[in-house]
């Protein structure tokens, strides 16, 4: 018997690379659902590519087979599929939150590429996985690392974690430089293919405020224990330093099919000869460098909101996908976006977060603070 | 309770890393016993810090403390006694081989710095470990990494493993060059304090081909199975590469405190703060070469005698031997020492070695070859 593999977000970037990866172990598993945001013609592709028996598209569209599930509960319905086994979750954004919940009170693994269900109600999603019995894998290649590492040793040998950054593309553009850097400039990421939101994120650093702290409630880590550390050649995904002080890193091409199956087989790994083994000699030189908090202050601020707790965490996630959202629309400026963050988080930081109305009403308050403050 | 530790070669150089590595957790271990080659104003003083109640010389001396067990067979006792939950064989060259085969009967613990115990009867140490539940655990820092990096997981999700050699002193030097290094030159290796005898494997790279070996016995890997990459700065300690493609890696500051701690608490992690932690900017940047194998003829003839098994590897081990000897007397000079190991394996490569007696006499063929052929 194949596992099924519940598809959130399937035409995107994360979800075409499970596809592609899908298809070289069908003997393994097969595809239960496909769910797109808008993009109706590459998911009709993609459905007749694979058979998928659930097909959902969340933005309406009139033109699309009957059989098709239209509007935003697509996305929990696909999650709560019996022949899911597995969901994964590729959605960006906050709209990922429910169907993450879902598929976890379902019982089922959920392969985590949207960070913002950790990001937005990371206790709340460790406390239902918990309790009903699912499991929450990372698909981001930091995360998969960190859980490759960690793989058969218990949470208390562990002292610290370095996660690793590539820097972005102005990883060496000074505070003056950054006042003037372009959408086009923005979207220039130097190792990593991503959809577009994500590469701005990598260019603030918003992103590795994300994935600080995604790893906080996945591996249950205290702020303190967990570092950045920015590496430009993206070839060290990330690492773990245990007690005695020995570290283990999980290495590798800048590829996101790995991370991808990873997290359909973890703890176990299959045979993939398609993902081009690791040549330490052409990855030579691997660098390491501090990051600059000063200079980028979306990471900073995330982390603090990730500290702060409550809300803010989902405040700083919102206020931040608006900002990004603007300045995709050339209505904002890449140092505005840090800024706009940070008012949001001055006036709505403290707001509740202790369940998913205080943390949707407090996403809404931020994206709402962004549009009004900074629009135009 | 604490764990009784026999260290064997204990005035050598990873001796005397296990004392002060052990010196930090009395609360969990204890000093069994103690013994030395020659070293007997070292020894009694270890013996006075540590309160240790048994120990041996190797190399008979009058002037020692009547209680002290004198003579060869000291190793095979101190491996025997019942107090030794575990022995740390840090003795150098084939001698150690007794005591570990003893240790391993009596189903202890080996922490087997003693690589040749591997080289000249890997398949006997192996066998009597499986038949009387003992365990080998490697303290050379490669195989170490490799071990760290394989807990959790299986065998058979394992690719191939990647040992990193730092290229000694010699690794950018031309074959010309090399025709005239000096034992000065041989003896300043650029990233780790070892002893004498190691130093020049190092340089000659016939260290790595017996961690190649090693690794063949200890990890139970076809050859075709394990590479040789140079790095310079030996931070990356060894990598292995799952099926999947994905590669772990351990890295550290290089030093042998922490193999020896692992090899005692492995699968477990003790907190050990004196270690310096891992600081990736200050390792920045780390590098990755091609082993030269057709400058540094004795890894290809170490890995040609591997592949041939018999008593190969005893005859390569024991002419390696002798002809670092000869080149630490004087006698040899560096490029000599592969030309008489080549010798050695061409008229003694076939020799028999299927028990204890055909290796040590082959081991014994090798030496007297070198000795014959190479002196003066």
């Amino acid at each position: 018997m194949t596992k099924g593999v519940a598809i959130l977000g399937s035409t995107g970037s994360i979800g075409t690379t499970a596809l592609r990866v899908l298809a070289r172990h069908r003997s393994r598993f097969h595809v239960a659902a496909l769910t797109s945001n808008a993009n109706a013609t590459l998911l009709a592709e993609q459905a007749r590519a694979t058979g998928a028996p659930f097909v959902g598209l969340v933005s309406n569209d009139a033109n699309v087979p009957d059989a098709w599930c239209l509007g935003p509960d697509a996305l929990v319905q696909a999650a709560q599929l019996p022949d899911a086994d597995i969901v994964l979750n590729a959605v960006v954004g906050a709209a990922g939150l429910d169907a993450t919940l879902a598929a976890l009170r379902a019982g089922k693994r959920v392969a985590l590429a949207n960070k913002e269900t950790l990001v937005v109600a990371g206790a709340l999603a460790t406390t239902v996985a918990r309790e009903a019995g699912g499991e929450i894998i990372p698909v981001d290649s930091e995360h998969s690392a960190i859980l490759q590492c960690l793989v058969g040793r218990p949470r208390t040998q562990v002292r610290r974690i370095i996660l690793t950054a590539s820097g972005g593309p102005f990883r060496d553009w000074s505070r003056q430089q950054l006042e003037h850097a372009t959408l086009a400039d923005a979207l220039r990421h130097p190792t990593w293919q991503m959809g577009r939101k994500i590469t701005v994120d990598s260019a603030t650093l918003a992103n590795k405020a994300l994935e600080v702290i995604e790893a906080h409630f996945l591996f249950d880590l205290p702020y303190e224990a967990i570092d950045v550390v920015v590496h430009p050649q993206s070839v060290v995904h990330s690492m773990v330093e245990f007690v005695d002080g020995s570290v283990l890193a999980q290495v590798g091409v800048p590829s996101m099919e790995l991370p991808v199956l990873y997290a359909l087989t973890h703890p176990d790994r299959i045979d993939e000869p398609a993902i081009p083994p690791f040549d330490p000699v052409a990855a030579s030189p691997l660098t390491f460098e501090r990051v600059r908090l000063e200079d980028f202050p979306a990471l900073r601020l995330g982390i603090e909101a990730g500290r702060a707790g409550g809300a803010a965490p989902a405040v700083f996630n919102a206020a931040n996908e608006k900002a990004v959202a603007l300045f995709l629309d050339g209505a904002l400026s890449f140092v505005d976006i840090a800024r706009a963050i940070s008012s949001a988080m001055d006036r709505l930081g403290g707001l509740p977060g202790t369940n998913r109305e205080e943390l949707l009403a407090a996403d809404d308050a931020a994206r709402d603070h962004v549009l009004t403050q900074f629009k135009g």
